[in-house]
C-alpha cells in the first residue's frame, strides 16, 4: 500500500511514517516543516534533541533500508502543488496531519487565530478537493479530537462521533436521527477539527469520499519501537506552554523537583491515548475502509480517562513532587465527567499501553534523561481564553514561576 | 447608529445600504468588489446598467444629501486593513455579506471550490477576530442562508436554528438539548454557511460577541423603496447559470419566449423572500440585538415556500410561457417538502410582500423592460455538482438551448 502522509515530520506524523514504512508500507511525506518555525518563533526546541527530516530518512534507510519520500508542500497553501504531488503518487491512502495542533498557540493573539483558521480549514478543504479533482480514491485518514465533543457533561456516554437523537415530528410522533455529534468547541483549533468534520461529510456525501476521522485524546509518550531503533530517530517532546500536554508538563516538572502545576480545581477529565497506541490505530484505520458512500467513519482513539488531579497525583507517587494550584485560563467547567466509546478501535485489535504501566519509564527514560536541556522559564501556559479572562489572571499571580 | 457594510455593493449589500442610509443610520461600506470581478471572469453582466460604486454614492448624496462611507478592503485577506477601518469607525453595528454567494459558483471547479471555501471562511472569521481584538461590542449580523437545514424531508417544521433534541442518558433517562440544527448542506456555498454557524457559536460563547444570523430564503425582486428613487442606484439583476436564481432564470426565460427550464421533476420546495423584505428584515435584525453573552440569535429570513414547478407555472400563467425539462444537477432528493418557522421577524413587525402579488411587476418592470440587454447563451447553469454527475449530464442534452 502506497501511503502520502501530509504533515509527516511532526509529532504523531513522524513515528506515523516509521510505523508504516516498517510495515512494508511505501511512505511519502509532504510538510512543509512549520512546525520547526513556530518552535523558532517561539523561542523554544524539542526536549529531546530532534534531527532534520533529511538526517532522519537517511539514518532510517541506514537503519531498515527502507526509503520515505519527502516534499516540501505548503498543503493549506500550494494547491496546485498539492495536486501535482498526489498526482504522480496515485496514493491508496492519505494520512492528513498538516495542522497547527495546539489549542493554547491557536489563541495566542489575533494573528494566531488567523493562522490556525485559514491553515488548517483550507488544509483540509484543499486535500479533499484535489482527491475529487484527480479522480484519486484514497482512503483519506485524518487525525481529528475528542474536543469536538462538547457536551461531555450532561451524563451520556461519548459515542464515537454519531449521536442518536429523538426529534419531534409535526404529526405528534417521534423520529430517530443519527446525527454528527453536536459541535461545541472550547478553543479556535478544536473548532477547526469542527469544521474539519462539516467538510468530511459534504465530500463523503456529495462526492463519495472514504474518509476516517480519528478523534484523538491527549498523546502522551515519546518511544515507539521504531523511533527507539537509532537514537537520531527520536521523536519531539514538547513542554512548553503551548505545544506541551498537560502530562508532558507534569514529567517535566517532576524532573526537575518542579511542583506540578494544576489548573483550576484538576477536576476536568481528559481521555488519553500512548504514541505507540496513537501510530497502531492509524495502521488499523489504513486498514479498515469505510465503503465509498459511506459517511465519514468515526473512532474514538484513546484508551483511558483521567481527571488531571489524579494524574498528577500519580506523579506524585513516583516521584515524591508537590502539587501547585493555579486558576484555569480556559472557558470551560472546573470539573466534568468523560465516559467515552473506543469499542471500534478495540475490536480491531488495538491492546493499550496504560499510564500506570508506562509512565516511570517515560519519567526515566526521556524527562530525566534530558533534564539539562529543560528551559525552566517556558514551563506555563500563557495563552488567555479570552480578554475577559487574560484580565482576570493578570490581576493574579498565577504565572509566576519558581 | 454607526453601522460598517461588509459586502455593501452587492445584491443585498447596496439596497441594505440605502434603506438604512435613509432611515438616517451612518452607513461606511467596505467591499473588494470581487462581484465586478466575478461578472468579468464569467463575461457576464446585470441586466439592469449598474453603476459604479463611486457614482452610486454620488447620486444618493444628490437625491438625499446622506453620505455613505466606502473603502476598498478585502475582508477575507487584509485583517489589518479591516481592523484599522473598524477601529477607525467604532460601529454598533457591522452587517456582514462579504462572500461568495452562489452555491452553483462555488462548484464550478477546484479553484472555485477553494476561492469559496477560503473567501468565505475567512472573512467571518476575520471579522469575529477583529471585533474582539478591538474589544468592539459590535452587534453582527450576518446573512445565512435555509441551506443550511439538510434535514428538511423528515416530517418535522424547520426551527430557526435550534432542534430540541431528547438524548439518551447512561442512566435510562432522557434529556432534551437545544442543539444547532444538524448541517447537512449540499454545496460547497452551503457548506461555508454551515462552518460560518460553528464560528459565530465559538465567538459568542468564548468572547460573549452578539451575534444575529438570518437564515435566508431565495431573494427576489430588484427594486426596493430607496433604489427606485434614481435610474442610477439600481439593483443588480442576475440571470446567468451561476449567480441567477431560479426564479430570475425563469422571469428571463418569460420575457424571451423561451421555455422555462426546470430541472429534475421541479417538485423542490425552496423558500423566498423579496429584497424589500429582506432589507426590512436587516432593520428589524439591527433593532434587536441579542444580549452580550447570548448565543447565537437566529431569524428564519423568508416568507413564502414554493415547489419550483408550481413556481413555473404561475409565470406561465401570467406569460403564455412553456415548461422545459431538464436533469438535475445537484445531489438533492427530486421532492422535498418545507414548513419553516418564521415567527420572530414577523413578529418584530415584518409585513411580507408575496409572489402573486409582485412577480407582475418584476416580469414589465425589470425582465421586460431590460429585455434587449439578455444574452442568451448564458441562461442554463452549467456547474455540475460531482463528477459522476457531470459524466451523467455530459450524457444527455440537458445544456442545449434553443
Amino acid at each position: 500500500m502506497r501511503i502520502a502522509v501530509l504533515g509527516g515530520d511532526g509529532f504523531i506524523g513522524w513515528p506515523a511514517t516509521l510505523h508504516l514504512s516498517n510495515l512494508g508500507f511505501e511512505v511519502f511525506i509532504a510538510d512543509n516543516l512549520s512546525r520547526r518555525w513556530i518552535d523558532t518563533e517561539l523561542g523554544v526546541q524539542s526536549l529531546t534533541p530532534m534531527d532534520s527530516i533529511q538526517e532522519r530518512r537517511r539514518v532510517w534507510r541506514e537503519v531498515t533500508g527502507h526509503d520515505i519520500g519527502f516534499e516540501r508542500i505548503d498543503v493549506a497553501s500550494d494547491y496546485s502543488g498539492l495536486k501535482s504531488w498526489l498526482d504522480e503518487l496515485r496514493p491508496d491512502a492519505v494520512l492528513h496531519l498538516a495542522k497547527q495542533r495546539a489549542a493554547p498557540y491557536s489563541m495566542k493573539s489575533d494573528q494566531h487565530k488567523n493562522y490556525t483558521v485559514s491553515n488548517n480549514v483550507n488544509a483540509t478543504h484543499q486535500v479533499l478537493n484535489a482527491l475529487v479533482e484527480l479522480s484519486l480514491d484514497a482512503h483519506l485518514v485524518h487525525i481529528g479530537t475528542m474536543g469536538v465533543y462538547g457536551y461531555a457533561n450532561v451524563g451520556a456516554t461519548i459515542p464515537e462521533g454519531y449521536l442518536p437523537v429523538d426529534i419531534r415530528l409535526d404529526d405528534g410522533s417521534s423520529s430517530t436521527l443519527d446525527i454528527l455529534y453536536p459541535a461545541n468547541p472550547g478553543s479556535i483549533y478544536h473548532m477547526t477539527k469542527c469544521l474539519d468534520q462539516l467538510m468530511f461529510q459534504f465530500y463523503a456525501k456529495n462526492d463519495g469520499l472514504r474518509v476516517t476521522d480519528l478523534h484523538q485524546g491527549i498523546v502522551w509518550g515519546t518511544h515507539t519501537d521504531q523511533t527507539r531503533r537509532h537514537v537520531q530517530l527520536i521523536n519531539r517532546f514538547d513542554y512548553d506552554g503551548d505545544y506541551g500536554t498537560v502530562l508532558n508538563r507534569f514529567l517535566i516538572q517532576a524532573a526537575i523537583g518542579h511542583p506540578l502545576t494544576v489548573h483550576g480545581t484538576g477536576g476536568q477529565t481528559r481521555a488519553f491515548i500512548h504514541i505507540q497506541d496513537c501510530v497502531r490505530c492509524i495502521e488499523l484505520a489504513l486498514k479498515n475502509p469505510p465503503e465509498r458512500g459511506a459517511r465519514t467513519q468515526i473512532f474514538n482513539q484513546m484508551t483511558e480517562t483521567y481527571r488531571l488531579r489524579d494524574l498528577a497525583h500519580m506523579i506524585c507517587d513516583l516521584t515524591g513532587a508537590e502539587v501547585a494550584w493555579l486558576p484555569n485560563p480556559r472557558n470551560e467547567p472546573e470539573e466534568n465527567e468523560l465516559v467515552v466509546r473506543n469499542d471500534q478501535l478495540l475490536d480491531l485489535g488495538l491492546q493499550p499501553t496504560t499510564l500506570k504501566e508506562g509512565l516511570l519509564e517515560e519519567l526515566v527514560d526521556v524527562a530525566k534523561k534530558y533534564a539539562h536541556r529543560i528551559d525552566r522559564s517556558r514551563i506555563l501556559s500563557t495563552a488567555a481564553w479570552s480578554k475577559e479572562r487574560a484580565e482576570r489572571l493578570a490581576g493574579s499571580n498565577g504565572n509566576a514561576i519558581g
